[in-house]
């Protein structure tokens, strides 16, 4: 086992993410060797008893109310943005312009053009940088990666990627506060765009390239809710579902689509990529998963193999357990952090950096603005 | 069992179509007590020999050559089309007029105007008609059209169809000539659009209501292909693919995905449809399973119910064996034909008539007119 | 196309099996290419209206309402047994002193008493015989066996099958009478034992070579039932489950389960063969499928292969409709009739026999046997 | 969130286990709020070098090579067994004795005579102790005891369960050492039938009730193997399979079968429960997933039901994430300290305690014998 060299981590944020990153950090080391070794120096929330509590229970060493304060402090080598999507660009430029090395939670800004900025300031600062698209870790996820760059599919036709869940499908559901900023578009710059076919791109256009035009369509279902901060029932801002047609540069040709009402899913995320030798299926709810389909196969012989990512061979899994015992959603946290810890270590950046990051920014944007439009629109560098 | 009246069929063409129709029409009363019993007076096809052999093995009374031959034989109740595409609008026109009832496979015409005049034709001998969306017939499927009309999923907010087929993704098959004349676009009159997409749409109109407008996309993979016929490599005028987004008169949104360069897929045609109570999903690959889910179920006992489709009370099924035995493709043309005759007897008219089927031409008129202008379109009334 | 010469079908029974059989001898020239064409000489039974309807209903020239009748006619080649098991002996040892060839509905006898003698009759008579266990021609199952004639599975460690269903758990169903005589231990010699563990058994000696043990354990869950034909509350003589352990002679183990008591089957038959190199696993439910897992595959994509048995190269499957479309039940009994046909011609019987079908009658004698021991039995040849 | 008292653990045995105990141990208090807090006082193994490093690894303060002078030391509240089976009966009766708690790793013993010996000491030092029977733990395993508590299935008919794997097919794997010993049966007792069937045992009599009598075949594939101690080819002394018929108390009947020979399967531990009612299937491939069938469902739509167990009403799944992202193995271990520490300070004993557990070794051991003698065997009190 190497000698690791502490990495000093301040968060930002205790929800949800603030879980699985806290998490991330905690396990890596347990179960990857590697030369740096996550300290839970600081966590810091607005909420002075819950950020205390948080920061009890994950065994940071001490927490912070104030963001700048956190950023300010001399202790820490690293700052991790957990919080909503309003403060991603704020928290962002400041860490870097502060030295430190800078995490985010996706999506990069609430749109390309605070994307843009925060990009712009990781690299003037010259400080690692990464976003969390942990989807990417899915062990399933990498696999489908390696077998795209090991040309097994040969030229692509065809893509499809859908995200599905039916967790606002109720009016009674309010806008705004703890878990419910995702609907209130202030806070959150988009509806299932932003939160959901984010990730939906982001893998896309790893595994298949960049993506040359959309043609979208949106819709916001409830278009009021009461609001739990004013108290009052407002308009809802977000959109409810997004789905847009697209042409790869590639050439192959993409259905997307995300939605909060779509009955009986709870986050069904799952793409499908078509090429001449062969094809691959992925679904979140079964992320253990992947499904492959290989044309030179025998003929009478040829199906779709249903791959148990379990193995010591396939990708992140010799550091589990025993083939046939799966992990789950959190391992994917760990895996992104024991990719970024190694490319510390390494000098090569974990992807996607907050560059690559920003390209997803760019598409959403897009698919917003075909939306608004009714034309096919393009992808554009730093423009909202 | 009714005494059964006799119903003379004339069929045009000995293909595939003709194969299912034929088996379709000779098995119905073994199975369902009708009171007609059709019976298979003539085959007309283009190749005497073949014709001749064909006759003989489905046994036909006699055959003929010239469809129009056919038309005016005096002993002729029924003319069914089961020819290729471009033959549809001639012969229907014709047999309308020579007083015949007529049924012809899907699509309706190569375009709506050829539709229409079909319709107008029909409409003016006042001949029963029908068209052959067989997939209707699917037991699974039309037990969703039950669920639906029975209001069980509630308001409706997406639909998503796919027919994904890779048989054509080699450069080397030709096109034209026998079995490949959906790849000759003055055949077939477009791609995977008329083939594939009008199967999907049907259904979904049949199932979710009118279509307001769309946004496609299609794609040529193949450039040119040799022609069986002229001998030489020509230039392929269909759309390999074809994708598009809709909006439904009800406001739900969907995508719809046809392609026949789906590596892996033969026929997967699947739909599925979310609303405010519950899903519902099919594929072509199982069509003997119903996937529903039913919200109404208590909280932590809700899943996805896969439906064997093969008990008494489910539609169609108590004609044939016993549960757990399925049934297969061929028995959605018997269910049609079954549904036909009662019509005849009951006096309302098996679904899709002509008028019913026009639609579905309207609108791949509007997905061909999308796709050329970039702009969303709306199926119109009458208009190639 | 041959010409083809007439073979005059006599039938027995116008139940479940009467239905499949004649439709299987109806159609099976319209799709195989065969040197002999059944004809539908008659049909008998004893009520003689509803044999002069069934006669009617599916093209039989004339009926009989006494099968020493039908045996005793210049006019028939062939005697199909179709009728209860308890008329199974009888009728074939006597058809076969008539001269006549011999189709018999599984289990050949009610016990392998009944069947050595069903053998002999048909032995001494040299006709041609056949027993229908129309599961070994579902094309996936004769996929599977194809898969182990070409070794590809290795040395067999593990067979498993168990045939599941759910229809007889009411105690208020009867036993006795038409579809119900499967419940009258007079009539049917056992229940599960020779109704479903029969076809089980027959599938395995069929893949996997004969059984050398059995240790056995049947259960009637019911044990009184109104009968039909007395109108009066009697025992039930039925096993309503039976299980057993098996060792093959190949050194192979297995499980052996059939029951009418498992909620939620309706007609579960499964099995799964696992050798050294390879794994093959089908059910009843989606007879269209077959999973195969081939270790040889690289070591990181290994996975059960779902083929959908659909293809011109897969057994059986260029004689019906194009990939992607699915057959059904009924269609087993067709291509074990095309088997027959073509056996004729070719010289070669069609399995199984009478003679293999016996073999089957001697393990579940011997199942019956230790289920009343507590021993582990072996089949016995000739034996009650 | 509760004041936490501390409860020092003193863990025996670093392989996969030792892994699993220590994750379990370590992650607990951060996703349940207990009253107690464990602390990983020290970890004992053989080699120094490699307990050193494990315990830098996990964070345990102090490590020992000698179990005895662990178990004396008076820092130690529970000492935790997760070392090989021919350890745990000397360890438990010695930790008993100096009046630990004491964990173990399951089977409590490698016969029941050492389970008798290991319930003796615990209960005659009134000490908390627990077996590591995990599965239990899995919430859709959980959810099937409660849905099986409130009567839901009704009166059960049949049980089957198998634990499939395929890792020693090979000849070439050596038996013995790290790894290895559980082909030793000098360590391990037994092969499958300790290290498998133990755990579908423990569930179906914790599901089902108690098991009144077995019928067992098992085999030894490979009969020697390199032994890595003694560095030469020494015979094979464990069952590589093991199979058996059973009688559970409440009547109903089941199959059992657990191998390493099944090509294709990894760690495939299935059951099934047929009741009057309705029907459960779970399978630990799919582990977040548990089959429903409700016979009261509505006739036409009765189907099984796919339940994804990872919504906030299934059984410990509120501690976890949102919906749709599932937990994994590991997650079982987890809950199973959070049972039992909740038991201690509620006074409930977490199950399976030692004597809950010492009856799947009477189990066990009935089988072996049956497979020897050839006879039905009973499981006995405290016998070998």
């Amino acid at each position: 086992m190497a000698e690791k060299r502490p990495l000093n981590i301040g968060m930002v944020g205790y929800g949800f993410m603030g879980r699985t990153h806290s998490n991330a950090f905690g396990k890596v080391n347990q179960f990857f060797d590697l030369g740096y070794q996550p300290v839970l120096k600081a966590i810091c929330g607005r909420d002075n008893d819950k950020t205390h509590t948080f920061a009890n229970n994950w065994g940071y060493q001490s927490f912070e109310t104030d963001w700048r304060t956190l950023v300010a402090r001399n202790d820490i080598d690293l700052i991790d943005i957990a919080s909503p999507n309003d403060t991603h660009a704020e928290i962002a430029v400041a860490a870097a312009a502060a030295g430190k090395m800078v995490m985010c939670e996706k999506p990069l800004g609430r749109n390309a053009a605070e994307g843009t900025r925060m990009v712009a300031a990781v690299e003037a600062a010259k400080v690692p940088n990464m976003v969390w698209y942990n989807y990417r870790r899915v062990p399933a996820v990498t696999l489908a990666k390696q077998l795209i760059d090991e040309a097994r599919l040969g030229k692509i036709y065809h893509y499809r990627a859908k995200f599905l869940q039916d967790w606002t499908i109720s009016k009674d559901l309010p806008q705004g506060g703890a878990g419910l900023w995702r609907l209130d578009v202030g806070v959150a710059g988009s509806g299932v765009t932003g939160d959901l076919l984010a990730h939906c791109i982001d893998t896309a256009m790893w595994l298949n390239g960049g993506i040359d035009k959309v043609s979208a369509i949106t819709e916001t279902f409830v278009t009021e809710r009461m609001h739990t901060i004013t108290g009052k029932v407002e308009p809802v801002g977000i959109d409810d579902a997004s789905l847009f047609l697209a042409r790869f540069s590639n050439g192959s040709l993409a259905t997307f689509e995300a939605t909060r009402h779509a009955r009986g899913h709870k986050a069904l995320y799952t793409f499908e990529i078509n090429g001449e030798h062969g094809s691959i299926f992925w679904d979140l709810h079964d992320l253990h998963r992947l499904q492959y389909f290989d044309h030179r196969d025998e003929g009478k012989l040829r199906g779709w193999r249903s791959l148990h990512i379990s193995d010591g061979d396939h990708p992140y899994m010799k550091h589990w357990w025993v083939p046939g015992l799966q992990i789950g959603y959190e391992h994917t946290f760990i895996h992104q952090v024991a990719d970024f810890l190694g490319g510390l270590s390494s000098g090569t950046p974990a992807a996607p950096t907050f560059r690559e990051a920003l390209a997803t920014d760019q598409v959403t944007d897009a698919v917003l603005r075909s939306a608004r439009s009714g034309q096919w629109e393009r992808p554009v560098a730093g423009q909202a």
